[in-house]
Order: C-alpha cells, then sequence, then structure tokens
C-alpha cells in the first residue's frame, strides 16, 4: 500500500495584483496607487517558479509528483499594503493597521476562494494581527465559516513591541474563539525576533537567535495559563526544529516544580503565583495541547519522537520555498523515516495533520494510491542525496518576510 | 593536604552612605538630597546580615568558616543614584548617564580600599557602563592601575536597548584595553534581559528566559569578531549556568560550518560575511577566550566538565546571596565533587580562578592548611543536605537590582 503523506508546511498566495479583487473596494484606489511604486526584492517570488504560489493546476501536479497528496497553507507572497512581511504579520502602528488588516483580509479570501479549488486537499491558514482582539476575533469567525481548517497564524511578539506579550490576558478572546471554532492556532518559525540591522554581524546574530524567539510561545502560553482555561486549545509550532523540545520541556517542568514548592526562594516568589493557577505540569499541556509542524525532519530528529510524542509530530514538505525538500520529497522521507515503524510513520506523515487539520483520510486514500511512495520505497535508506538537492535547513528569505 | 578554594563568584559593596567619601565632592549635595528620599526594597540589604558586604573582619571570617580563601567580588549593594541595579549597570537615557556614572566609579574606588584590606584574597570586579565607550576604557585603565584584579563587569544589552548590541564594533576600544592591561571582561547572569512587567505571567517568563539572554554574550562577541581582533582577552560568563554550553557551542559550530559553506542559500548569504573573518569556529574560540564562572555546580553539571573543558570552569558560592552556598560551602563541594578526580576538583575550584584573576596560590596554600577542607573530607559523598540549606537556584534578588 502506498504512503499517504500531506505536508504540514506548505505556503501559497497570490500574485500582487490578484488580491486586488478580494480587497474591499474602498481601498481600491489606495492599492493601485501603492502597488505601482511597490518592488518585489524577493527573487523567488519573481521568478518564472513563482506562479507554484498561486497556479493551483501546477501546484497539485508538482505536488503528486513529489508524493504528495494534501498540505497546510501558510501565506507566502506580498499581501496588500505589506512593505516586506507577510509570513508573520507586523505589529504596525494605529496608522498603519487598518490598511495592513485589509490586505491579510485579502490574502485570507484569497486563500478560502484557493483551497475551494481542490477540495479536501488543502487546509488554508488565515492571517490575523494582534493589535485589535476584536478584529482578529471577527477574522477567525470569518475563517471558520469560509472552511480555512488550517487554522490561524498567530505572529509572535518581540521583546519590545508594541503589543503585549503573547502571555497577555487581552489575547484570551483569541484562544477561547479558536478553542470554540476548533480552530488550530500555528506559530511559524521567523516570528517574534526583534528587528534586525543591515549589518554582517546582525545578520549572523539573527540566524542564531531567531528559533529561540519563535519558541518563546510556547512558555509564554503555558504560563500564561492558555491551555489550563482552554484545555481543548491545538497549538501548532511551525518549522522552528524539533529537537529543542525535550530539553526545553525539561527546563519548564523545574521551574513549575520550584515555583510550587512554597518555599519562600526569591525564584518561588517569583513563579509562584502563575504556577498556582496551572493543574498540569508543562510538559502535560504540551502532551495535550501542543503540535510541532516538524518540516522536513533530520534524520537526527527521529530519535526524539517518542520524547517529543509520536502523536504531536507533522512533516512538510515547505513547498514552494527552495530549502523545502520539493522535488526530492521521497529521498528526504527516505532519509529520515526508513528506519521507522510503519504506524509511528503514518502517524507523521499523515495521521496527526489529518487529526490536527482535518483532512480525511478515506477521502484522500484514492490519491494516495494513485501517487504516494510505496512503503517499499520509504523503508529503503537514501544512501547518496539527490544531485540539486538543497540541504533542509531554516528558511531566511521567510524569515525576512516576518520582519 | 587541604584543598584550596576560591570563589570565582561573591558579591560585595559599601552600605550607601560610606559610599560618600568615594563619590566626587561636586556631587557630594546631589547625593545626600538623594540619599535622604532613597528606600532601599532589598530586605537583605537591610537585615543584621546585610554587613557581610562591607565589614571586612566579619566577610573573612565567614569565608574562612565556610572553607574559602580569597574571592572575585562582583557588586550586590545600592550605588549612589541607582534606583534599583547595581548588579549590572543598566543604560541610562543621557541625562541619567552622568551621575550614575559616577555612582559606579564610587563603587569601583570602594571596591580597590576592600581589597586592599585583605592583599591577595580579593579580586574586586570593576564596573562600567556602554553608553560612553571613552568613559568605560578610561575606568578600566583606572580599575587595572588600582588593582581591581577582577577585571570588568560588562553589562548585557537587550533587545530594543539604547545601546548598541555587544557584538557592535563600537565596544571594541573596552576589548582592545582590556586584551592589553590583562583584565578579565566578566558577563554575570541577570543582565541583558528586557524589562519585565509587574504581573505573576511576566515574572515567572523572567525566570524561564533570564539566562539565555546572558548566553547571548558568547555568540555576540564570537560571531562580532572579538576573539578574532583580540586572542589573548578572557571572557567570563558568570552565575548563568553551565550545561547549556556543549550544545550551544554544537550549534554555533554548525551555523558557523553552513556561514563557511560557500553555497548559494540565504543562510550562507546572511552569515558567510561575518564567518568569513574568523579563522576559527566558536567552539574554538571558546577553548581559547572564554571562561565559565559556574558558581554553586549541581552534580548533574561535572558530568559535562570534560566537554566544556575542566580548565575553563570555576566554581562560586555565591556570598553571601541567600542562594548561594554559604555557611555549607563543604558540604555543597562534597555534593557535587566527591567523584571527581583531585587534578580537575583543584582546577575547578582553584587552580583556573587564579589563572584568571591573578591569584597567587603559593601565597594562599597557608591559609587554605588553615581553613580549607580536607582531600578526605570532600571526597565523601554527601548523604544528605545540611538542614537549613538553600536550593542552588538562580539569584532573584540579584536579578531584580539588575533591572
Amino acid at each position: 500500500m502506498n504512503q499517504l503523506v500531506i505536508s504540514a508546511d506548505s505556503h501559497a498566495g497570490a500574485d500582487l495584483l490578484d488580491y486586488r479583487p478580494y480587497l474591499e473596494s474602498r481601498l481600491h484606489d489606495e492599492f493601485d496607487a501603492w502597488a505601482k511604486g511597490y518592488v518585489n526584492p524577493f527573487a523567488d517570488l519573481q521568478a518564472p517558479e513563482a506562479t507554484r504560489n498561486w497556479d493551483s493546476d501546477r501546484r497539485l501536479r508538482e505536488l503528486e509528483e513529489d508524493g504528495i497528496v494534501a498540505e497546510v497553507l501558510f501565506p507566502n507572497t506580498i499581501a496588500p499594503f505589506f512593505p516586506m512581511a507577510n509570513l508573520t504579520a507586523p505589529h504596525p502602528a494605529p496608522g498603519e493597521y487598518e490598511r495592513l488588516a485589509a490586505g491579510l483580509r485579502a490574502h485570507n479570501r484569497w486563500m478560502a476562494d484557493f483551497c475551494a479549488q481542490a477540495p479536501g486537499r488543502r487546509a488554508g491558514v488565515a492571517q490575523i494581527m494582534l493589535n485589535d482582539v476584536d478584529d482578529a476575533v471577527e477574522e477567525i469567525r470569518w475563517a471558520h465559516a469560509a472552511g480555512l481548517t488550517g487554522g490561524v497564524l498567530v505572529p509572535g511578539v518581540p521583546p519590545g513591541a508594541s503589543v503585549p506579550p503573547l502571555h497577555s490576558e487581552v489575547y484570551d478572546p483569541i484562544w477561547r474563539t479558536c478553542a470554540e471554532l476548533g480552530m488550530p492556532v500555528n506559530h511559524h518559525g521567523g516570528t517574534g525576533a526583534p528587528g534586525l540591522e543591515p549589518n554582517p554581524v546582525s545578520l549572523a546574530v539573527f540566524i542564531v537567535e531567531v528559533s529561540w524567539y519563535a519558541h518563546r510561545a510556547l512558555w509564554h502560553l503555558i504560563f500564561g495559563g492558555v491551555f489550563e482555561r482552554h484545555p481543548d486549545l491545538r497549538f501548532v509550532l511551525t518549522e522552528q526544529g524539533s529537537d529543542w523540545i525535550p530539553g526545553v520541556l525539561k527546563t519548564l517542568d523545574y521551574y513549575y516544580s520550584r515555583f510550587r514548592s512554597g518555599d519562600a526562594t526569591a525564584e518561588a516568589k517569583f513563579g509562584g503565583p502563575a504556577a498556582s493557577r496551572l493543574s498540569l505540569k508543562p510538559s502535560e499541556y504540551f502532551a495535550r495541547n501542543c503540535y510541532v509542524g516538524a518540516t522536513f525532519m533530520k534524520p537526527s530528529e527521529t530519535p526524539l519522537r517518542h520524547e517529543i510524542g509520536v502523536e504531536r509530530l507533522m512533516w512538510g514538505s515547505d513547498f514552494p520555498h527552495d530549502e523545502g525538500t520539493f522535488p526530492y520529497s521521497r529521498e528526504a522521507l527516505r532519509r529520515t523515516f526508513h528506519d521507522v515503524p510503519a504506524e509511528e510513520k503514518t502517524a507523521i506523515l499523515a495521521g496527526n495533520a489529518a487529526r490536527v487539520y482535518g483532512f480525511d483520510l478515506d477521502a484522500l486514500r484514492p490519491h494516495a494510491d494513485r501517487v504516494g511512495p510505496s512503503e517499499e520505497e520509504l523503508a529503503q535508506p537514501l544512501t547518496e542525496l539527490p544531485e540539486g538537492a538543497t540541504s533542509p535547513v531554516f528558511n531566511l528569505e521567510t524569515i525576512i518576510r516576518a520582519w
């Protein structure tokens, strides 16, 4: 039987001008003027390959050639009025918020249509900003009604940002709404880092630090009591590695036990009041509420799968990014999973994503029978990397977009 | 033979009004007015125990009762004009800088006298701020001439601070001067974290994150080329744990190799220009230039000593802090080092600190013969913790002082 493969981390978006029909018409004139002066700085969004982002037929064809039958769709291209960023929304100044929020709404509406072009094969992720929680809640309700089963992409909050940190109770209506509607909350690598100066050392240091800034959301939500108040909420940490998780969970559990120790140390005094509201240990919230969009997993990550939780991990191809596994996903899967038992492989490659994002595995099965890699193929170790395969490294073009 | 023990992490400072004679007289009136209205918020600086910070005889006596013969002295009390912080200097607004810098100079001058009261037993650490590099260099030269062999305490720079990040070349005169004079550069845990809101969740999250913000200095200096340009510089990471080091060095080496790979990935493009200036791998700079003031090491840290480098690690009691090992340092040493070979134990408890901070081990030997724990005592495992012993946890009172 062929393996059914879902990519839990893919990217899509419209070509800039194609967002226009999805943009509120009161903004068309402003958009036209803005778009005329806009120069897209991203090579991969100008090249012929860029059509992968929005050409539904091309996308399905290339996906299937790569052995994949369905995907979760994060953003990728430039939304209206976004100077740089789209992958994760920024926290704009009040004067900028209104038109950027409209730009994201246009993307979300385009995404709903794009998903509808391949029913059951695409789980689109809706974007929100954190500046106005009522707006965010309204957009989440719209996205749910519009069938964006990918849930919501929540941007990170860098230290010193103009909006409160993610652990703040002001965001509770967002978590409550997502829990109520069963919308997963996604947090994608590249987000939450402070601004960056354009000099060589800042750029190098940024690469070293950027994943940590995305990881922060995990303990912000845990100690913020978000999973305590919303036991059904599903939170997904995507494209920020997975090998950090066991160590961080141990650290968080350590602090939790110190905070709850009831002794008079300064540590308990500091952390006690927050921890006393939590009925579970951090690792227990993780095991109940959290998932990992582990994207192009390295062979060094699979030995940690039981510590992280086999039922929490979701592979992704990162299509159409250069550093993703396309068009060598079959080889990438062999490389990382050849020695993983079939049942666990199926959970990481399809079952978990189906559970989190609502894919119907029975409906996808005929596609897998047609295009999926065979179990025998995936059980073969990869002896050499395909020529032309890029390294599965962090998506830096994406990060740049996140500023 | 008794073990010679040096604490590479202790704290001292004057009672507030005793800084007055060390303060430039033009500021005396301003100081008197400020001091009158100042209320010290720290319980341990008001209690009878506070005299440990400045009473030379009491300090020596308690140190010796604890089996220790010499110590490196970081700050602890409130320097003139400091609203909260003293342990690590802040980055004040321009209007505040002048008098805070004068406050630190008063502390440094007091510290030189305090060290002179016990020659060879105290290595005082001089404080600087980063707002004015010329001032900092002048103070380092003064500190060297005044015999402050503890070197310099460099404050961390939180994201978004008003001064450039630690990797900035504007600080090169500081590193150059320290290298030239053989002054160690110390970076103490609690520094470099962004501000903190006074609510329970912020406090808990702060504890989880604060050490990472101190660790950042390591890769900022490495990728900033500081150790490349100043091969003789000695950099000490104090009271921020040691168990994170092997993992971080692996990560930094990984990025370095990616940055140097010469390929066209975005990662190489980002990090390449900085890494191409570095002739060594991050772990090689660490092994040449860096030391760890590991303070109250836990038994779980000694198995990592070869990965970190036995010749890099320095134990400390954190006297007079509550969470330090006093008055149970003998027990703490047995607990952590009973199964560490004598030669390695001696390096971590004395030899490395002597090399970094210029202690004369021969001159200290008679004191160790008189008060040090015997080798036999230290070789005995600790079967139960002394009643009243506090847990060796991170120094949070200290952190509060660092804001």
